[in-house]
């Protein structure tokens, strides 16, 4: 019921998932089921045997605050999709609505995972040649060097799943990168991370200028920073489009070579937006959720709806628990050369992105 | 003598802003004696009246730490430079060196003025209708609730003198625009900002989506944070020119549209590089310096050195100071309702991005 578009949008792209999931899957819709029931009716979806309907009353405002919210709108959709994780009701849920009570209620219902403190969101961004994954995007935004660590070894498992990439390379964003450089917390995560050498493949301190290059797969980053990134990329990138388009329409000496510059601009849009594409998971809880942006379209709800659902498939909670179990223990050993275990077995799929109308595994 | 393109290059800007500054003024160089004649015979200003020299011996270079290279390389062009603006034997010096060893020998050598705690750079970054600062790029990566203050009222004199906005409208920059959003430090910050009410334009805390939109002439942010934005919009600008140019070669069909594109791109890079054609002023100094990137073109050295030499004529740092007294005094002031003094003059001409070729004031 959140989220800047209301349900209609999402009922949408409920719509359009339902094309591409298997017969044993099941979508919940979680709201004010009177005016569920209508829009989905309007969507060509009302008796589809694969949607069900669970009623809650009130919506989460986007200027909601946390704790108030969670106590005074128990029987809200977003808390009422959580209790049904939490009841084991639901595998997964999908949330387009207030990132800070998401982020809340998620670590107050479902608790964060056995091994990390915090939860932390993960973005998929484009770079030069493909993309990368940056986080935490804004769920902890005073990240302690530790739970960098825990979004490290969390962002490496994310990225075998959702990127397909075996050793996903991994750098921790700074301001320079010889060692020393980027305060107290850079140099703690840094030691941290080095310490965790057969479990992620760290490439060491990065910089601003790095993450576009594509020789990285993984950024990270505390939340207050990747929060401002994500929004400034995305602003300026939009500010690009917009002035591009101005120019062309304002001389029509450029008329024709808008025409042509078109497909190009439609393309470049598809590449940069693969994050709305994919929705961002909430990474280190005990059950998934996946958050997309408040503004999402219907594809965006679609691919959020793909993310989720593959990464139930690929057990990815699985994954995420073994590996920050490993790593904690690599992290508390006291031996000088810790064993290294093998990496977990690489994803040769992808679980993002995919292609528009193909199948999912 | 540092930078990523050497003496060479400076001088070559040299060359371009001598057709542009009064009778009076002079430009020193300071580095290898040998070398900078024999650069500026080539460029045909070895012997221009207003060119001096000042011999120095080695070279501060990118990867250098701050105070060994301080300690170790005290006749190094940079650190000499300094040397000199302390004796009083110049009025503002330019690098393209190492930003850190420039910070840190700037707050020993020069000593931060009165009333600011550590230096900031700040950088004028482009947005929908114009531009906008960004402080602190990267001088300073932990500031305080203090120093975010400073930085905000210094700032602030630096919009009106660099962009010629009477009342320059400033925002914190976070992750959440709700009070309470963002951590202890920007709650701090915010409560300063909001008592300095009658001396600068505080619009209140900004997410990164809003920097770009046009509505805001300052953001204000810690230099770890900053930094990172900074290198990576300039990253993301970049990439994005490139994959344009690249599909416009791939398709032939492209290629008319690209000789009509290619006008757009640059007036778009004109737009966007402000930042590089102007360099960035590290305020709070005792004198005043500019750094420019490491790899900045003679046409960015130029831009630089008109920078300097206009914060000069407008008694910039003069009117830091008197602003940074006023807001401190305010701050300790017990008074519920202080005084609200008439904010400074507005510069009604602006002090970066003058027009190619056109005369300094």
């Amino acid at each position: 019921m959140g989220g800047d578009n209301g349900p209609a949008e999402v009922i949408r792209g409920v719509k359009l998932v339902l094309r591409d999931i298997a017969p044993e899957d099941r979508l919940i819709l979680v709201g004010n089921m009177k005016l569920l029931q209508m829009l989905a009716r309007k969507a060509g979806i009302e008796a589809h045997p694969q949607v069900e309907y669970r009623d809650a009353e009130g919506v989460i405002l986007m200027d909601d605050k946390p704790m108030q919210a969670i106590k005074s709108k128990k029987a809200a959709s977003m808390l009422v999709a959580m209790d049904m994780l939490k009841a084991n009701e639901a595998d997964a849920m999908f949330s387009s609505g207030n990132t800070k009570v998401l982020v809340a209620a998620g670590t107050l219902k479902l608790r964060p995972m056995p091994g990390a403190d915090r939860p932390a969101l993960a973005s998929i961004m484009p770079h030069k040649n493909g993309h990368f994954i940056l986080m935490d995007v804004g769920a902890n935004p005073e990240s302690t060097p530790e739970q960098l660590m825990h979004n490290a070894v969390m962002g490496t498992v994310y990225a075998q799943s959702a990127l397909g990439i075996a050793k996903p390379r991994l750098g921790l964003l700074t301001v320079g990168t010889e060692e020393g450089k980027g305060g107290e917390r850079i140099n703690k995560a840094h030691s941290l991370l080095k310490k965790l050498e057969g479990e992620i493949n760290y490439v060491g301190p990065v910089e601003g200028f790095d993450m576009f290059a594509g020789d990285l797969d993984v950024a990270i980053v505390d939340g207050f920073t990747g929060n401002i990134l994500l929004k400034s990329t995305e602003a300026m990138f939009k500010m690009l489009v917009g002035m591009v388009r101005e120019k062309l329409s304002y001389n029509p000496f450029y008329w024709g070579a808008g025409l042509a510059l078109f497909p190009i601009l439609q393309s470049l849009k598809n590449h940069l937006k693969a994050d709305e594409n994919g929705g961002a998971p909430l990474l280190g809880l005990n059950a998934l959720v996946i958050k997309a942006h408040g503004s999402c379209n219907r594809h965006a709800v679609r691919g959020a709806l793909r993310l989720g659902r593959t990464a139930l498939s690929r057990q990815m909670s699985e994954r995420l628990r073994e590996a920050l179990a490993r790593a904690n223990a690599t992290i508390a050993s006291p031996a000088q050369n810790p064993p290294t275990p093998a990496p977990p077995p690489a994803a040769t799929e992808t679980l993002a992105t995919p292609k528009e109308g193909g199948p999912l595994p």
